[in-house]
């Protein structure tokens, strides 16, 4: 089984995966121009916030390379404003061209990206007990951060100290990144998984022993609500009514401060034929839907948050602040 | 716009709409023998508790004319055990078993359908505000009862009424019914009507004026537990999160005061495939999935259950033991 990387740096030009194509097809696509790398974001080929801060880093880099100045600025711009509501895009876009060596920032981004999801999955570790029944939405692996994986990793060090995890992946619904692509992971490392239609968690939670949900972030204000893939906030929500502990797992760079709530956390309204056909196949053809693609779970639903610098727990807003606040050693 | 009628007695078969085929394409069939029958109900092609109700009553009239007595009670079981959740099943068959001109009781079940169904619209109309914002869950029109319906029969009611009401159709994975059925006939007839996947029901409850949610019922237990399609349950939860109303719509015919509570309602489970793939398409090929056909939502989370014979309200138990003790008028 061959290893799937999501994004790489090719000396001219950055190699990605098109993940709209998995679990079926391995297809890999070079991006060299604006044109590409928006594209490439903005059609969920590149998809995970982290993974989008990773490859728009390196997406910075070459358009650096080959663009003359004025153009390169509007260009960045661009690819800055390619998908609005996951925060990691505008926190890589802004470091690489704070930095005199554009490369050199891109690859310290992707190299930090790899040791800040060890450390997350080592933060998260203990919030598994032996045996333990999960449920997951979304895809938080190693395709969705470019390292290692946010809330997959958590489940995944789990797996390796030899806790024996049973996941539950929800399909997560419209584009089925959990059925194809945390099941793809998950599956491939040896863990116990199965996919469950998305309406069925509650259902999941009722009647099987569920000892913690765990899902990754787009984007966390201040106060801990987070922004994340439709269908969180519903999990969240039945978490709390089967008093299921619920963990969100994301590195700093998916904070934002400057929000001082979640009701402020832009949500992207995407296709309506997301929804109303399923991967090419027609379900209701013509038929007017509803397709925001992210949620906000309130900071009150949620037991944890699971960091690189340890387990935030409520209330957020202090415990956030604390450690933006903390002197750290550098992660690079 | 011609009518689309899922099940018709064409005198020595019964003729139903193969409802996996919609929207795309308008497919009728004609079942003369047990396998026909059986298949029809266990594949889907004839479902919604109160419809596959109807089907299976001429389907027994059929069988009662075409075979001799021991393959007729035989056949007759078979019919009776197609799909185990759905209580109208066994209600339908036992009713023709025991009257003396199966095609007379089959006849009759059909009728009352169609008058059960009006009431239950009438007895819910109150139930909606003008200009109501409504979730619904899985079909439940005249596609699901071949009469008019019971959940969405509420909602044309009100709209009928002038009342305006905005609907918002939970795709209801996996075999997207509430995205191919519901929103036909809800669009159909003029509602203000778009998709969303299942698990935006909770985003859209928090951001969106939402004053009910209503949903059918496959089996009522005599506490008001009700068994439903897969993702009824999580509603329920975010519906009674959000202090939104939610309500269950169903005949007489579906309550099954033999168990007490709903925990002894049987689970259908069906196969991985309806999780794994999407009408040949594969999602996630060879994947484990976990494919519970229907959840059971505690009476507790219900504000009330529209039957043909008014509103019921907690506590259920005495509640349905009264309307089933009262004297009624025959709805034949």
């Amino acid at each position: 089984v061959s290893e799937l990387v999501p994004v790489r740096w090719l000396g001219d030009s950055v190699e990605y995966l098109d993940q709209r194509a998995l679990p079926g097809d391995v297809v890999y696509r070079q991006a060299r121009t604006v044109d590409d790398i928006v594209e490439a974001i903005a059609t969920l080929s590149v998809r995970g916030a982290p993974c989008i801060g990773v490859f728009a880093a390196y997406g910075i880099a070459v358009l650096k390379a080959s663009l003359p100045p004025e153009r390169f600025v509007e260009a960045a711009a661009r690819v800055r404003a390619a998908r609005p509501t996951a925060v990691n895009l505008a926190w890589a876009v802004d470091r690489v061209m704070a930095s005199p060596d554009a490369l050199a920032a891109a690859v310290a981004i992707a190299e930090e990206q790899m040791r800040t999801d060890e450390r997350i999955g080592q933060s998260g570790l203990s919030l598994v007990p032996n045996g333990a029944g999960i449920i997951t939405h979304c895809n938080t692996g190693a395709l969705a951060t470019g390292g290692r994986g946010t809330a997959l990793e958590v489940i995944l060090a789990a797996h390796r100290a030899g806790k024996r995890p049973r996941v539950y992946v929800d399909e997560t619904r419209p584009l089925l990144q959990g059925a194809r692509l945390n099941y793809l992971e998950l599956d491939r490392a040896g863990v116990d998984v199965r996919v469950i239609v998305d309406g069925a968690a509650a259902f999941v939670m009722q009647r099987e022993q569920i000892d913690l949900a765990i899902v990754g972030a787009d984007r966390i204000a201040a106060n801990g609500d987070t922004a994340n893939k439709i269908g969180t906030y519903g999990l969240a929500v039945a978490a709390s009514y089967h008093h299921v502990p619920f963990y969100v797992a994301a590195p700093l760079s998916t904070f934002d401060r400057s929000l001082a709530t979640g009701s402020e956390i832009p949500i992207e309204l995407r296709s309506e034929e997301e929804v109303t056909s399923f991967r090419g196949t027609p379900v209701a053809p013509g038929a007017c839907a509803y397709n925001p693609a992210f949620d906000v779970t309130p900071g009150t639903l949620i037991a944890g948050i699971v960091t690189e610098c340890g387990v935030l727990r409520a209330p957020f807003e202090p415990a956030i602040a604390e450690v933006f606040a903390a002197p750290r050693t550098s992660t690079a």
